[in-house]
């Protein structure tokens, strides 16, 4: 390599490898960061004993396993929160929240083999689930 | 700068430069991303005239505000996606969705300017609303 390509070729990769990190941190931190394109599937689930620390275990250990669906950009398994303004529900047991890239790969998802045998295998536990699917409003 | 030195200096950020990318990618893409050490804040809202576009778009233009709360790490303004299995709650007219650090931000969040401004300046396009709080589940 002749030095001045040897030059350019430093100055490229050490403008790269400087810029790249810094462009990732300040767009996960440094403000509000909008969810676009995305399919949300939010489950609540209410377990038939609801204070059964077991019964709960048993329902993560299973939505656990649906993390390893390939169509799941993101996931989430909570519990409530503790709030309790009048317009709150935190009446569930567990909340399952993912996010894909869209409507078929929600399908997909459906009817993953992963997916059919979550539900064959854990809806025991459960005495009411309530369903909501959101798609990118408009703008 | 000596030959050894800068055939280091090349290496090292050349190595920068192709690894980092590709962490970034790989951990976006390539498998589901697990959302932890979050508070997830989910509304969903009933207009009263949910038929009217004018009152849709009015509530989204009200919570395009909220998104510039920085206490919120991401966010989602969604409609129903026109799934319809029996388990589906489709009825609602937008979802809400956003994730905080913890339930510190949260409260910050609620008691924000621009979140009790938009309660005061849109809650009369609503005739219900509900809202689901949760943090990560103890694993």
């Amino acid at each position: 390599m002749k030095n001045e390509s040897r030059r350019n070729f430093v100055k490229t990769a050490a403008a790269a490898a400087a810029s790249l990190p810094l462009a990732t941190v300040s767009s996960v931190e440094s403000k509000p960061k909008a969810m676009k394109s995305v399919f949300v599937h939010q489950v609540y689930f209410w377990l038939k004993n609801p204070d059964s620390t077991a019964d709960r275990d048993k329902l993560v250990e299973g939505l656990k396993t649906l993390t390893k669906i390939k169509e799941i950009k993101s996931w989430h398994i909570g519990i409530p929160a503790g709030t309790s303004r009048d317009v709150i529900d935190g009446s569930y047991s567990i909340s399952w929240l993912n996010t894909l890239k869209d409507r078929a790969a929600q399908d997909a998802y459906q009817v993953h083999p992963i997916h059919t045998a979550f539900v064959d295998n854990y809806k025991h536990l459960w005495n009411k689930v309530v369903v909501y699917d959101a798609v990118d409003v408009p703008l």
